[in-house]
């Protein structure tokens, strides 16, 4: 029986679940939720109806797994918890510091609806946690080491479009290959924030700015790239949009550790994404996830889940002796 | 309470085991057994006993996982299914085609004796495996990649060390860079077993041997160098012994693979090993998933496991909430 997916919140991320139940053959997309008006929301499959956030409810017996595409800053607080209530639920909730406290909501809540919840789903947090956890389990004397990119940053192109006098602009966070060298000689280097990852930014001016001054203002704002070494470029608007509009990102997730009786050997594990699209590959893995709700459901699990507590076997549509012939 | 290990075979794995064991706080190496005379068998840590295996039942109670470090031939077939009525098990078994047949007796055993066995745990089997399945459900739409090395063979230095006029041999396989190079750029290219591998000889030779002679013997020798590029270096015993006396290996599991409506975007996932020790990087997953076996256990969980079936969270010492905070 075809797993009856939902999507709620229809951005790049909800084209990007879409696009992903397309590629799986045991799933269905069963509707999309919207905040807007339902009219003017235009989705890609066909015959799959667009329906108001506030209706929900009514679709509680149709959808096996709703899928969250919202924003973790103001959305996701809100919508998992809520939503987790009526449906299994999955999301890709990242900002690190508040985990605990939306753990415990959707916990909460998931539990009174007798319902599943998977968060912080996605590639980091995500794959890149569990290769994180995996890594520190087999090494325990070691050194973990994350880089990001090459990729864009949405909160840093952001950032640079506040400044004023910027007309639109693009960031990419860039690791520095020598770092990462160092890393993977096992030197297990002691790094700052500047030899870790450089800034470059692409930026089209308004008519008239004064192009030195908007530099020096990327340049030293605090958080976002005073600590970086960052790098300007102006470019006309058409070339941002020929040669900037994708949204490509990725990174490393490496552990260098010792081993033996005096630690006299040294191993090194890496985990790398290279990825054209963001929101799509991350809508890959919730959708993959979708899959271990509804079977954990299926068994009675009920609660908040993270990606550390998901059995690997119940992401693959594919049978245990499949797997084990397969795969292992 | 720390967990008690059993440790059953010690060669490179066992010693390996007994090592990793010494870096995790949260458990004890409680005994050593063999099928060599006990006083025979010099281990490492003081104050635990090595015993005959013939003698493991009387340690039914006193051990929490048992880590068999035999070979996947002969040794694991007949010793994980008979030691896991008793005790909880952890193998590497790692002869694929025998897994089904491996897996079906180790399930019965395990189950009779109300224990837990997890079977092919390692590298490869094993970390390779969760990754070749977390990237196929992710990427549904992709290619599987596997490259070996660069690292020693044990199989292949056996192999060489066959041929007549060889006094000793080390044989390392070599990933073709060229064509991981190939794979990383999303090409998909159809590779033959020539190029993804080449084998590299180091050869010790008896007196009076005839090096043209047993450099074509080796280079064309069915299944094992016949289908490589295949290079033969003569060298001394004492270079042997200096250059090549460890057991280093590793390798590379990539997935490149598309999303979007019409596949559109294209995706890396790489997942790399550099060890200096082969056996003592096995022993060091093996013993994650012995803690994991015994959680699992105390749950009331019997039966055989793969690294397929275990939620990643059982094999850290650390508790949800903390890895929640320090690793998602």
């Amino acid at each position: 029986m075809s797993i009856k997916i939902g999507i709620a919140g229809y951005g790049n991320l909800g084209r990007g679940v879409e696009c992903a139940v397309k590629q799986n053959p045991d799933m269905t997309l069963a509707a999309v939720f919207t905040r807007r008006n339902p009219e003017d929301v235009q989705i890609l499959t066909e015959g799959v109806p667009v329906c108001r956030i506030a209706d929900a409810a009514e679709w509680k017996d149709k959808i096996d797994v709703m899928i969250l595409c919202g924003g973790s800053a103001t959305d996701l607080p809100e919508q998992t918890p809520a939503l987790a209530r009526m449906f299994n639920v999955i999301d890709s909730f990242d900002t690190h510091a508040r985990i605990p406290e939306h753990f415990a909501n959707v916990d909460a809540a998931a539990k009174e609806g007798g319902k599943i919840g998977i968060i912080s789903v996605g590639w980091d947090p995500g794959m890149f946690s569990l290769n994180r956890l995996y890594a520190n389990a087999i090494l325990p004397d070691g050194k973990d080491y994350t880089f990001w990119g090459k990729g864009v940053s949405q909160g840093h192109s952001d950032a640079v479009r506040r400044v004023a006098g910027v007309k639109d602009a693009r960031q990419y966070t860039i690791p520095v290959e020598s770092a990462l060298e160092a890393v993977r000689a096992g030197e297990n280097p002691e790094l700052s924030t500047r030899e870790k990852h450089t800034r470059e930014c692409f930026v089209v001016l308004e008519e008239g700015a004064d192009a030195a001054k908007v530099e020096e203002e990327i340049r030293t704002m605090p958080n976002y790239f005073a600590d970086y070494d960052t790098t300007v470029h102006f470019i006309s608007e058409e070339e941002l949009q020929k040669n900037h509009s994708g949204i490509p990102h990725g990174g490393f997730v490496l552990r260098s550790g010792k081993t033996g009786w005096d630690g006299e050997n040294s191993h090194l594990i890496e985990y790398s994404l290279k990825l054209d699209s963001n929101p799509e590959f991350t809508s890959s893995v919730l959708v993959a996830y979708a899959r271990a709700a509804c079977r954990l459901s299926q068994e009675g699990v009920s609660g908040c889940k993270t990606v550390f507590d998901i059995a690997p076997a119940y992401l693959s549509e594919k049978s245990g002796e499949e797997l084990r012939k397969m795969m292992l």
